[in-house]
């Protein structure tokens, strides 16, 4: 009988067969990261993922541990020229002084009517007592669901004065996909910042993709009492919890955390202390800092713009020296960055 | 040519197929939770995740809301004769004493001394004040690390005075059964405990499978510096941030997650405003108090026993009275678990 194969040609078929159920050779791995330029800065996010998670690797992070902490404003999200949440702030005196007629005269809220009838100029006058005060006059006092239910609203129909758009569009597009990259590949991302977390829990996790658990900020106490048909409700009092700035966020993530992060990223001083924190772990570690250098597309703020520190945490050339003597990695916006928003 | 079958034949062979296609009558579902038993207890824990898991239900809760709070002593695990955590500060004394040995005669180490010698009738001579300040003298004023370790050693050495074991081993089996079966239907499971934060995380992934970062416990400060190295390091201060009982278990839970719970257990009068929290909100929700009424078995205290309220939070006539009217599910150790302990 003639035979339809040889053994050797079987023997090819089988081999051909194989190859073929194994697949087409790996196509190009999808970026994850398509906003960003290659450079160093992008090369250090994938080789920290890359080596933190593959099994065997001596640097491997159990999923447990891998933790990733952002600051948010210069970090995420646009802080210029004003926190978003401290034009929040000034925006509810109206509705304060409206309640309470008799502080129009009484400063600092005077001062902050003649800010918002387009006086900039007064923002200079507002100390940080001043903001303080502001600040324990409009977030506190109420029930905690009033603050929600205000803040949500505030968000929704404030534009931001540069681009006209609310502020929870103007995040950064290049740190949206680093926050996706990291989940997809295990790590929990959380927030820390110095903004409200009450605040912040309001639209982090549509925006960011963090759950409300995974948001660190400032703090203040809450209140528990009963309405008057029984049912118990929280309200926001003026008692400073966390100060979650410098060295209150190694101190907050200690708190609502319990574990050190294996990586952070933040952008001024007032992160300086979270990127130390991280770093003096054993095994990987990532710490970066986003450089704002780019006036046209964003804003210029840093140590190479000759810019004075002129609010509270600004990337000083100190702070620029203690990233290189740490090797801490510096993200310039201007050349890491392809697009910076969504919108552009 | 004559056929093999009839039709009628075949229709019966075709049906036989299908039916052992479909196969078995359906297994019994394997008991999620097998060391309970059946009873009003069970049913309405089993009840509570099928609706709020099953897709299309009309109290289907979206799993980023599936949040499931528990007390820990006397809920979790064994609280009586005393709290684990205030051996541990009692036991830890001597090494205080050695320390500093001015304080052997002073009240209130010298009490604890006394007590540690065996005079068990001098546990009674300790008032609140004195605990707290045994509290911030053997809990605080050293590095974190420092005090994870030391309690991680206690811990593991420790034994409780009736079964003779590590306190880690007094869980109640039932329980752990029902934090896994939560998880498994993919609720995030949480301790709120008024025992000491940094205490219970010492080994809550390992007891319970419940990490860190989802621990909210009575929790100090801590204060951020630097080693002779320049490698920083957390200080734990003697600065109260949380006291998580009573009101402080809804401060604590909006502080820390910033949701409301869909379900939350507890055993005394220091969990009901966690309690009410919890059930305050819309949709399903799970309120339970565990009652302590096997003597035999554990220990019998609570309204039906007619003992006094002998410790900060106990089951009280009044907390059961409560439960009643609020419709809180409670728990007979002596009528739903089968099995307290694994070791039994």
């Amino acid at each position: 009988m003639k035979t339809l194969c040889s053994v050797s040609t079987l023997a090819r078929i089988f081999a051909l067969s194989v190859l073929l159920a194994l697949g087409q050779p790996a196509q190009a791995q999808t970026d994850p990261l398509p906003s960003w330029n290659d450079g160093p800065a992008k090369k250090a996010i994938v080789e920290f993922v890359q080596v933190t998670t593959t099994p065997g690797s001596t640097k491997f992070v159990p999923p447990a541990e891998r933790i990733a902490t952002f600051d948010q404003d210069g970090t995420l999200w646009v802080e210029h020229p004003m926190y978003s949440q401290v034009m929040y702030i000034l925006e509810s005196v109206p509705a304060l002084v409206k309640a309470k007629p008799e502080l129009a005269k009484v400063a600092p809220f005077s001062t902050v009517l003649e800010i918002l009838k387009g006086d900039r100029a007064a923002i200079a006058k507002l100390t940080l007592p001043d903001l303080e005060k502001l600040a324990a006059a409009t977030l506190t006092g109420m029930p905690v669901q009033t603050f929600e239910a205000e803040a949500k609203k505030w968000l929704a129909e404030a534009k931001d004065p540069r681009w006209k758009k609310p502020y929870t569009e103007l995040t950064y597009l290049p740190m949206q996909e680093v926050l996706k990259y990291l989940r997809a590949s295990g790590y929990k991302t959380w927030i820390v910042t110095g903004g409200g977390q009450d605040f912040v829990r309001q639209y982090s996790d549509k925006v960011y993709g963090i759950p409300p658990e995974q948001v660190i900020g400032t703090a203040g106490g809450t209140k528990y009492g009963y309405a008057k048909d029984g049912k118990p409700y929280l309200t926001k009092e003026p008692r400073l919890l966390l100060n979650d700035n410098n060295a209150g966020k190694p101190e907050g993530i200690h708190l609502m955390i319990g574990r050190r992060p294996t990586m952070a990223v933040g952008n001024s001083t007032g992160d300086q202390q979270m990127l130390e924190y991280t770093q003096a772990g054993d095994g990987a570690r990532l710490a970066m800092l986003v450089l704002h250098d780019d006036a046209r597309r964003e804003y210029a703020y840093g140590p190479a713009q000759g810019l004075p520190a002129t609010k509270v945490g600004a990337f000083t050339q100190a702070l620029y020296d203690e990233a290189k003597k740490q090797g801490w990695t510096v993200i310039s916006m201007k050349d890491d960055w392809k697009k910076i928003f969504t919108f552009e």
